[in-house]
């Protein structure tokens, strides 16, 4: 008798989503019986690259050319793939979910990538948008054909903030940007490295306003927002005019199916999982069912605290955890089994006017937070010989633990290969390396691509220098 | 009563020692009564970027653009540089070298910066010529601008045959390598990954001859050369024209006057030092004599064998180390001390047509002779999507032990970023990392930058699929 196909369910269809669907799917043929696979995502799409959207907005490329794929080209491969659908609840025990639509699915291995979901309340005043997916993209990118779009007003200054602010910046649209004090993007960079890109930003016309002062109203004229105030007291306030305005604070992880199933939820509010990327009920790690992606927690690779870090590239990783692990279940092969490593938040983010940050491990502030003492030590220089083509300044902050001098964080800021050099840190940090060990570490070198004393010597020296 | 000043003698004025020399120079304040820097070198030159040498043959900048400073510049800041000066004896006893000229020079340290020489005789036809220094590009750059030269033929398949190849080539000339069998760069890449770069200059026109065959004559007209005899038999025998030969062979270290001092020489040839690059007599370190360079030999990283790595690279650190001992020697501090690493030899290299290859580690071939088994994974993938500018392919082998798994060495061959993905091999070979640990390492992303998987995540699944 052959075999009937195992069910894998799938909730959400942002990257982490898909990801577990195209993992599985090139192991499928290695699964006797076959595997079904069934996705469900609200959205009308396909897999859309959430991350190329400011580029779109940018004006690189055509919006449509961020849905990499269409639902259509999964349903031809017999996958499941159901847009524009919704799951109401999660019956753990009976291993089945509920459709919106009134259907029950069963499942073999449940996959929970519900995504993340923005923290303000909208105003139902148009022409005001959060920007966190294809469809708030569609609607902006609308807004600035059809509207005689001059002011932006942006609140958030972390890199979704920044993105769209760039995006409006670069079209010749004034734009404001307000945030907490004291700097931008202060999650991967610290203050001193924050400014540089303020100060290069502001150069281009965009303002910053990086203090206390909340949104206290948005006006309108004929329905469409035409400024914003901000601050409460009469010395504080401040009416901005903007034909478009963009929420982009913090988002929070979407848990409420996990929640009503029982599922434990963390401290920073993101659903809990072990290192294998299963879900745990009470204290019982449940092996069928996953959790991935904005609407779980990570457990941090220094201060080994839990922490929500909402990025692609970790949700990449558990997509490839969770794959290896349902296929070893399925197969009973133990050495198919893989875990997660501590999380060390590798960030780069093109923002804009050329430049490119870079941030792996922790800020001084976080280190601070995390009671670790640091030194750090902070240089600029050109990465390769002022006569060859392609001679570009990079900055970069080193920061060490005061006692051990092993490698915290590091953070740059430069126009070429940053993310290259973010995960040579990631690997340094894992390794343990100290300050001497990497001003002393050889560097390949050819005067066309790198200089014979790289900035990261220069910044391990001055670390040094103030240990 | 003032102290005396401190004498340093560094022999030799290749990157080695004028590293030295810059790192004491910025050092020298901290020392009571001073540091007195003499600095002896055989050639006319201040400091040269021997590795600049082939891009200026290639056209990117003129000749003199590579002597970076000239000895006046030494000179104007109080140090004794001395070019076009040789010592012919070190005197370790009386801490003093006897120059050609007759004098003779007391020391407190020593560096012997000797570099290396050619393994070859050379020829007294004009237009055969070595590519070791400064005066031997001046030589090339002179014959390529007087003589009508049509044809090249070089001997030598490594960096420097294969840099002086591109060179020719790109200026139009017909060009012909000889080396050994299999294939390129054998020291650094594997057959499989050296034979992309050999098709791809083929497409150029250059001509690869990687056999066992030998040059047997070099013929003349009216003392100038016109052609190239390979081969003994009569089924082997060709005569290639050539109006400029390079002889581009292995160098061996230069050390006559280290072995006439009674220095410990090692199995490689190069002179053996311990981490703090002190040399020994007999079994004794001699704490104020020091050796760095492509006359010295390094230990391994995975092998812990001696092996010579001869590149400006190594030499940087060296020299780094040096200016750490001898200081903290002059100071009596021990937190200055330092110390070398184990040598990976971390290679990037510009070979022409827009590629640059990377190397670090062992090749398969070198860890096959340390009784090493290993698996390994290639693959070919844009850097970024398709759709962002810049989007060029990298192919990337990664090479792990067999049984535990962990990266031997990384190979790769791609247009941008390849000296950054090489630092970061040589900090995970450090690490001791494992193909499953590079495969699901979390991987800074950004669109515009990087792949959500990128090609180094497909190596190492490649290469687990073969375990």
């Amino acid at each position: 008798m052959p075999k009937e196909p195992r069910e894998v369910v799938i909730v959400g269809g942002g990257v982490a989503g898909i990801f577990v669907l195209r993992n599985l799917f090139a192991d499928k043929d290695k699964v006797p019986g076959g595997l079904h696979i069934t996705l469900i995502k609200r959205e009308k799409s396909g897999w859309i690259s959430t991350c190329g959207l400011p580029f779109a907005l940018r004006g690189w490329y055509e919006l449509e050319r961020t849905e990499i794929q269409k639902p259509g080209f999964y349903l031809e491969q017999g996958i499941d793939f159901r847009s524009e659908s919704e799951v109401t609840k999660l019956n753990l025990d009976a291993k089945s979910v509920e459709l919106k639509a009134g259907e029950n699915l069963n499942y073999d291995y449940l996959v929970i990538a519900t995504g993340r979901k923005q923290s303000v309340k909208e105003t139902t005043l148009d022409g005001v948008f959060t920007f966190n997916d294809e469809n708030d993209a569609c609607k902006i990118e609308e807004a600035l054909k059809t509207r005689n779009v001059q002011h932006a007003f942006v609140r958030g200054r972390g890199i979704i903030g920044l993105q769209s602010a760039v995006a409006f910046a670069e079209r010749g649209i004034k734009t404001t940007i307000l945030g907490g004090p004291p700097s931008l993007l202060p999650s991967s960079l610290d203050p001193d490295i924050g400014d540089i890109i303020k100060e290069r930003l502001e150069k281009d016309g965009m303002r910053f306003i990086l203090d206390r002062r909340e949104i206290t109203a948005i006006k309108g004229k004929a329905d469409w927002v035409k400024s914003v105030v901000i601050g409460e007291t009469a010395a504080d306030k401040e009416e901005i005019p903007a034909e478009i305005v963009i929420i982009g604070k913090w988002m929070l992880p979407e848990t409420d199916l996990a929640k009503a199933a029982g599922i434990a939820i963390g401290e920073t509010g993101g659903i809990v999982t072990d290192r294998a990327m299963h879900v745990k009920r009470g204290r019982r790690s449940l092996t069928e069912v996953y959790a991935l992606g904005d609407c779980v927690e990570v457990v941090d690779g220094i201060t080994h605290r839990p922490k929500l870090n909402q990025m692609a590239s970790t949700a990449v990783v558990q997509a490839r955890v969770i794959g290896d692990n349902i296929l070893s279940d399925i197969l009973s092969q133990p050495r198919l089994y893989s875990t997660c490593e501590y999380c060390l938040s590798p960030t780069v983010a093109d923002i804009g006017c050329g430049l490119l940050i870079g941030s792996v491990g922790l800020t001084t502030d976080a280190a601070t937070r995390a009671g670790l003492k640091t030194i750090s030590g902070k240089a600029t220089k050109l990465v390769k010989a002022r006569y060859f083509p392609g001679a570009t300044s990079m900055t970069m902050k080193l920061i060490f633990d005061a006692f051990t001098l092993r490698l915290l964080g590091a953070q740059m800021v430069g126009e070429v290969c940053v993310a290259e050099r973010v995960n040579e840190f990631e690997v340094a940090i894992r390794a343990g390396l100290t300050a001497a060990e990497l001003r002393n570490m050889e560097r390949s070198f050819d005067p066309s691509v790198a200089q014979l004393e790289d900035v990261t010597v220069d910044a391990a020296k001055k670390a040094l220098e103030s240990a």
